[in-house]
């Protein structure tokens, strides 16, 4: 079954600023149902035009608004939500994209408040089309759409749309595009599912801690994974499979991501650990999502056509034997 | 003019443990010259089969040999080697591959060297080809070969092969491969150029610190970019330029090779700095090298397609304007 | 006024798991009224013997329980609470301290969950008297007693009590201590106060993540300071002012609570920027308090002695001269 | 035996810019001597008022001077060196004390050097008293003089002396100070020790990265212990023992000196490893050294009279039974 969270209807509500579990659900679907929702932009899409300053329309903490919760019947705590990304299509008038500097925030912001003023707060608007987002005069990025922030409730806790975890959240993962099912903790009864704050373009890092922001129609289907407990993110698509970390400092972001993988890989692929340890060494791949929010994210994956075990050693034996 | 430095030859001197300005050039070489250098493996070939430990064989601190120095004419402080990579051909006996776990190294090794004892120090040798890494009986990994150590002398400080920084050195970085040129700072005369530590294939981060490791015939050609005083190593091919950050934790590399490679975009490609900032937030890509040395590598790179500056906005005024 | 938050009160409504908005008070004061608080210790009261296991009693997300909320009336976003801790007095049967390891937690633990086994989970129970903490038949430990978890909510979201940050929460920091006055940002009306966690003993960084937990009756006296809207906690007893900061890296926690004390020697002490900076390198002083929890938490402080600004140099005109 | 490293006499092979094996030893002693050593101060004495600039005196790499090296008979790779630390006396003329702003130096200093100018580059200088350190017209700081750079030759690298490590070195640890021994590893025939960088006064973290820098007289005595291969440098006075660590992150280097610190106890103070672990949980000690130069250096220590071992109960055995 198809369903829609139309911005109209989210507005009735409210758009939420919290990842959580104290928000009553906009939308109940089943497992196997799609869902078109009507995402804002960062800024509420309030960022209209170059003249303005983010500061004039930031209302702390109202910021990063996600739409959202929705219900899966049936996701019970310690199963995993598949939710599988359909398509991103922009939507609003042009130019629709906003990218900004904010205050003391981003990649290279100064270290102190007290003693550096902040960068300037130069928005740029631009115009965004399924065919490209038209950087400047002469140049048209690629249009490579993905969802910055998706994630479902904590039991007890409520987070802040700004930062990312094993909730998921504000990832800023640049794969988390259409085409491929985003596995995410069930911890309270119907997962209560989030998403919004969709990218037109963005970098490895998200340098300057604000994409192309742009409003969206994005579709998901959503199905639900019994008896599996992850405690992080996983991602997959027709080529590979990825698990992520969401901590800082970077490199722990890093390991964790590693870590959760090498137990994927043992638990589904029939993986020895040190197997998994070795050939992710050889072969895994490693993108920065974000390096601005208050964790930073990283997803590590490995090719599926690489997930082939090394059945001819014994590693645990030789384990014993190399102690 | 072509230069060889044979296994030989370089045996003579002894590769050398450091990358530093305390050890006689073994080879002179003017600019345009090409010299294929004969490595080792970063166990200096020692590791021979499966039923070794690396700590049978690791004499402290004599670890990672690379080849060199190489003295550059004309090179001066104040300039950049150039190094292009030509080609990286096996050499020596099958297996000729390494790969193992070593005593408290690798990104996921124990914490505590007091509390936890060390992973199993299993070694594996596979056989490299140069159409593929036999990683096990079903599965052949691409030959995707690089320099792992590359460095030029400090004018004071000799620094150990198995640390990266500013001088380049253990960067680890996959992106140093034929087809590629490194720029290197010269800080002394010649610039006293090492290389070595070539490996076959390597994940990103190279997880368990050890990829697969092999000797080489590597062919390079050096030339000097006079006047250039860069402070880190910088990277580029046909399709990108790419700056470099080694240092912990890991999202200050990232930060450092960002504000690397916009200093490049606005001394060579026009960029007004808040321009440069802004595009790699949309476009830049982080490669995180090693995740396991002393310090950590990442090269941060934007396309050769996208170096094009928005050329209709005052960036400086409207910083003034909207600070 | 003084008022009991006695333990049988408490577990009416329960004790909180999280500190955030969506709780009701279990007691409203004025300002200046003080409260006698039962406070359990992190683990429930429930590893009541050597024999068991942390892991037995866990029961995730339900960790560290904290007192409250409670409601002060007048406190309104932009105000601080003035938390003024009276005392701390050890409660229940012997051997009532309790320390531990848990599984995959403290700050030597190992990094992989994949790989590498968890610590055993050993437990201590250890006497707690007023005149000392026996830590084995020849060593006793001072009662050095201090408030491990205190925070105020957020105006939206919900934080375990597991992670300290710009709330307060679980900082662990032993300056905490009757005598001190701990300084909370209001950001919902009534201020909505949180504590717990009490620990007669504790380390720097709170090496293991688990001090000498103890349940306690911990005394307060609570005030309002208008118009006084911190971003981060911070702390006053006779001798010294401190700013806090809890997050990863712990440099970035280090940076941030002397960029704090830098703002407030500026906003209250009469300090020009630079002077507190010079200041502050010369005589700040900085206190770990915990290396363990999902942010790390440092105190920087400065002696109310030194307060003394350099008032015959004009660091404005210097620092325009020396740009 | 009585020896001094006059100035004069330093000069005619030079400070020493960096510390290593490859400079000639100033002075020979043998075990049990003492040395009076003229220090310079870390701007080699040339910051000499406060209208000039830091960046006019630098010579890029020539920074931090150190005397030495002192060879020390008999000290072989796998003992250690004894340095106990007599007295620290100022000289030279008034105001001898010089702190200051460098560019992009510094614990709050801009990320960015593309995007963000420097700090100004404020000199200041005070005068240095041994009752005391003129820091304004009416402030007198404690005179608390210490050793900011103290180390020991690697046999292969050389460090330049504003980077501590395993070697010792730019610590900067406020803990260095008359009464003192510190344990320094001999990795070359000699030991070869260096020492410069005195501090007058000095905040934990030396925060603007410039402490009360000053040239002195200072005495130490130097003693061999035979067959202690320690991988860091210790410390111990009358009151602790102190284990170092010097890397980056800071949680890293807690760690790593909270590790070695734990070594230290179960190999000289007949702890199991699980009670010291548990031990510095409850009375551990961290001193943050500097979170400024290359690596961040943090002392962990225990007092002396906390030294004693649980001896009745079976760590071992229970962790067996806790696994």
């Amino acid at each position: 079954m198809h369903h829609t969270i139309m911005e109209a209807e989210q507005r009735k509500t409210g758009y939420s600023y919290t990842i959580g579990p104290y928000m009553e659900p906009v939308l109940t679907v089943k497992p196997g149902d799609s869902v078109a929702v009507e995402t804002l932009d960062c800024f509420e899409c309030k960022l209209e035009n170059e003249s303005m300053r983010a500061s004039d329309i930031a209302r702390i903490p109202f910021l990063n608004p996600v739409s959202g919760p929705i219900y899966v019947e049936g996701a019970q705590p310690g199963d995993a939500l598949a939710v599988r990304i359909r398509s991103i299509v922009p939507r609003g008038d042009q130019p629709r994209g906003t990218t900004c500097l904010q205050k003391y925030f981003g990649g290279l912001t100064p270290t102190s408040r007290s003693l550096s003023a902040p960068f300037p707060e130069i928005v740029r608007k631009v115009a965004v089309h399924e065919d490209g987002v038209a950087w400047n005069r002469k140049l048209t990025l690629p249009y490579q759409p993905f969802i910055g922030t998706i994630g479902t409730a904590h039991l007890l806790f409520s987070t802040d749309t700004l930062t990312p975890g094993n909730h998921g959240g504000n990832m800023d993962l640049p794969d988390i595009v259409p085409g491929a099912t985003v596995y995410l903790p069930v911890r309270k009864d119907g997962g209560m599912l989030f998403l919004g704050d969709c990218h037109a373009a963005q970098g490895d890092g998200e340098l300057c801690g604000v994409a192309i922001e742009f409003p969206t129609t994005t579709t998901i289907e959503v199905d639900v994974v019994k008896n599996w407990p992850i405690e992080w993110p996983m991602l997959e698509n027709d080529e590979f499979i990825m698990a992520t970390g969401s901590v800082k400092p970077l490199e722990e972001a890093v390991r964790t991501a590693y870590d959760n993988l090498i137990g994927w890989m043992v638990s589904h692929y029939g993986f020895n650990k040190w197997d998994a340890y070795f050939l992710l060494t050889q072969a895994g791949r490693v993108r920065v999502g974000n390096v601005v929010d208050p964790c930073y994210t990283v997803g590590a994956s490995i090719l599926k056509k690489y997930l082939v075990p090394t059945d001819d050693i014994d590693f645990d034996a030789l384990a014993r034997e190399k102690a």
